[in-house]
């Protein structure tokens, strides 16, 4: 049985995460321990966003002029100064521009948004925005949860935003040495529609697949849900195609295996719109699997199930690992477990009885044809239970891959309900991960509670590599009266806590605004000048989505 | 049966490869196959390398003070100015080299060769040849095979050689996240000792084997014969230390996956020295294999071969790939056949007798427990007998790894006994491969024949991917007066035919000088631009290998 999990859906609300018709509301017993859990009063809904007609968004500062010329270039209906257009396009998704929104500020909205047809199309605006100091941010999914699409205006005449949609279609598969080329504007369902049709899969479903798209997947060199089985985008991705303020550029090769120099394509994989638009790229495509088979383990720790993991990646036999691969640590299991119902409550009661008091979930899909899924899942389940863990079915795992991609809705019901929820997430090698867990863990822990209330912290691994492991960070706590100073404080201890112990700033969540003063720590130096001399040779006037990536404390210092 | 091929050997004799002592002699059938094959009236060893004594390799052009500087920096014992020294270090292994050197002509030597012992010193160095405008080559195994560590001198005050020798050790070695550190002048057989001692290979074994260093497999984005099982350096390569004109540059993290901007890592990794010096590199390395287990498949033609080859890859059960895994066309095939003594004679009979009279030749090693080789050789045995194959057991493929690393030896007899020999490599997608595979082939045999003489191409698949597949020619005529001009002009018209195909203009051999002139048709003017602008920002005065990689011409143009 293979979900559908592709659905096409509306292009997210103003004011937050996706389509609120598909959120699923809280549930009573939910709403009671989240107040015990953060000792809050009360949890009512007495936080909603203002109303649309009260958004602050200010008047589009572009001149008459740039915009007759950028309807020249891409039809008048495709250039919009609408303050509707121009407040869903003020930022991304990141718990800032939430609270931004919310509260009624799109004041950094841009002057217009243009819906480009075409490279073409693409090159001429650029060209148009050197001209006149205007700049310019590539709009995918608009899912930036670090700030990777707000617009800057700082020392610019303006900001365009260029938002992909219409630049949505499959321009070539080629099924015998299967790869794609894909227009940058489609968008996960899409991608994974258009494929489909001939048997094949991108196999890339990050959180933000229902809106996020093929450009953005690739400019911030993300990792989705079953990259531990596919791969992450970088390790899909042949070649990209760029318009850049001084031109098209074309970067890697049809060829599978290089030894042409560096591989400078990935010098535009994670380049997040600093050095031009991303059109279209080709990537290497899967089959889509015959059947997919689900399970879950217990373990007695955190410690023990991140031992299994490593031990399935590490000792398995070569190419069992699961498609997906996802540890708890104990506290997301005890709230998965509280949350999840009947069913989890059964399951914890049994664990309990046979000694796992404080357990830590794993969850695994196997992907693959019938025959050689279940030869792999009986193969792991060998070494799950040399590690201590304990089969529990299928079901945690369908359950999870049912609500995969609800979680972010949350975030809006929350704020609504005066709780404070963010999430972060680092990656470790092995034999760092126990200590990086537990630093970072309480590094939030203390700057939640730093406001006076109680902090929730839980973390998982979702993504796991022959060395290592990610770990991703749910944090709760009451919502402070400032929430943006309240989240900077949260953000910048965790930050720290992850630069002290050596793990990267971001496993997938991408650099944007919010990580960029930390970039310099992780790259060096010399990393940030190797960088800045790349965007001087491809956007001499710094006109591409500025204040990202490039920590603008460092441009100083240069 | 693991085979032991990790041996120590001499370093190469100064005109060819490796350790003659080493060398297998052509015998009486082959020589005379050889003959008849290019028309040739004899095969004497007539053209031997001139006397040692004779080499002319001009003074030393550097000043008194630099010397001191040098001794004072690394020690006397470790800074040679002596003519065998530099004559040793006077070029690589390419045609060019060895026929330049053969002739007598070390004119190009360095003006010293240093043997740094920690990157400390190569920052004094570096530091004191930007002041002297000294132009520096890094040298690890000295086994470029495209000009790359030809010392240039064109512009500066001298060529200093850094051989990378004394620093061979392992730093660090994590057996839990399964990472090693290693000093950038270990040898392949080195490293593998190092790290077998922890029960540990690194998988990484090129035909340069057993002379190159870590340091050029990783400058070089070099592949190995079994990278087709354990992944090329590129994905191998977590972190890469280097030192630059302008100081220490760390690249790449210990985080096993990272959002964090582009991947600069890939920047340094293929860029032969022309950024600075990689001093020490962590990798990842892998289990040594329990068990290895050989086998030989024959196809009715080089098509039916490779698309079993592809199906291997694609359809086969996930992880069942063999680590190696290479295809000889037919030529390539009938060659090995007549080559290869009276049991090869036998197996081509047997092919002859059910029908196959021009094979195509797949020799692959699997490795893993003995009782899962077992079962993925069980298992790729359906798919290669569904795509018309005839096993013919394990001897050819053990025949092959016993003389893995002696090929390189011929060229240095088929030099003295007046015949041409050449190998190139390219790699194209599954879709492209039978046209690359044909268009390459015939140009080089168009080449060979313009000499007037006879000439001969065999090509095998030397490493298979999802996408596709490389492309190794090995190419003789009989040897021109102007061997040199020959050379050009064969090397000349294939590269011109891999550029026309789209295929790359190198799978592992790199860029160095030989290729350079085609790498703007594969990256673009914008890509040279990039790397143009990355070098001035690392290495300003452009002193580190100059005349390697960026193409010449290219740069009067900006």
């Amino acid at each position: 049985m293979v979900t559908h999990i592709t659905e096409e859906i509306p292009r997210s609300v103003w004011y937050g995460w996706g389509d609120p018709a598909r959120a699923r509301p809280l549930g009573a017993g939910a709403l009671g321990y989240l107040r015990n859990t953060l000792g809050l009063s009360g949890v009512e809904p007495n936080n909603p966003p203002v109303d649309f007609s009260a958004v602050r968004v200010g008047a589009s500062q572009i001149d008459d002029e740039t915009l007759a010329e950028l309807r020249v270039i891409s039809g008048a209906v495709h250039v919009s100064t609408e303050d509707s257009e121009r407040i869903l396009h003020s930022g991304g998704k990141s718990t800032p521009d939430l609270m931004r929104l919310r509260a009624g500020d799109a004041l950094a909205a841009p002057d217009a948004v243009v819906f480009p047809g075409d490279a073409g199309e693409i090159r001429e605006i650029l060209a148009l925005c050197v001209r006149r100091g205007i700049a310019v941010v590539t709009f995918g999914g608009g899912t930036s949860v670090v700030g990777g699409v707000d617009p800057v205006r700082a020392g610019f005449a303006g900001v365009v935003t260029l938002d992909m949609r219409r630049m949505d279609k499959l321009l070539h598969i080629d099924p015998v040495s299967r790869t794609a080329t894909l227009e940058a504007g489609m968008r996960g369902p899409g991608i994974e529609a258009a494929l489909q049709a001939h048997g094949f899969t991108l196999g890339h479903f990050p959180q933000s697949h229902q809106e996020a798209t093929l450009g953005g997947y690739v400019a911030t060199r993300s990792a989705g849900q079953a990259s531990t089985g596919y791969g992450r985008p970088e390790n899909l991705v042949k070649s990209v195609r760029l318009e850049t303020p001084v031109g098209p550029f074309e970067l890697g090769s049809s060829a599978p295996g290089s030894a042409a120099g560096p591989k400078l394509l990935d010098v535009v994989v994670g380049s997040e719109g600093i050095l031009g638009v991303i059109t279209s790229a080709t990537l290497k495509i899967s089959p889509v699997p015959a059947h997919k088979s689900y399970g879950a383990w217990s373990f007695p720790s955190f410690e023990a199930g991140a031992r299994a993991m490593r031990r399935l990646e590490q000792d398995g036999v070569r190419g069992d690992m699961p498609h997906v691969c996802r540890l708890s640590d104990t506290d997301e299991t005890a709230a998965t477990f509280k949350l999840g119902g009947w069913k989890t409550g059964l399951l914890s009661r049994y664990l309990r009885l046979r000694g796992q008091r404080t357990p830590a979930l794993a969850l695994f899909v196997w992907e693959g044809d019938a025959h050689e899924t279940k030869a792999r899942k009986r193969r792991s389940a060998r070494i799950m239970r040399r590690a201590g863990g304990r089969p529990l079915g299928p079901m945690p795992a369908t359950a999870w891959e049912h609500g995969r991609f609800s979680a972010p809705y949350l975030r809006d019901e929350l704020l609504t309900r005066g709780v404070y929820v963010e999430t972060l997430e680092t990656a470790a090698t092995w034999s760092d991960l126990g200590k990086t867990h537990a630093a970072v863990r309480s590094s939030i822990l203390e700057a939640l509670e730093e406001g006076g209330g109680s902090g929730y912290v839980q973390t998982h691994i979702s993504h796991v590599y022959p060395d290592g492991a990610s770990l991703y960070y749910t944090f709760l706590g009451g919502l402070e009266q400032d929430g943006l100073a309240q989240n900077a404080r949260v953000k910048g201890a965790a930050s720290r806590a992850i630069v002290a112990a050596g793990a990267t700033i971001t496993h997938h969540h991408a650099v944007g605004s919010e990580h960029s003063p930390y970039l310099g720590a992780e790259i060096g130096e010399l990393g940030i000048k190797v960088l800045r001399g790349i965007k001087d040779t491809l956007d001499p006037s710094g006109i591409m989505n500025p204040g990202k990536l490039i920590p603008a404390a460092t441009e100083e210092q240069a």
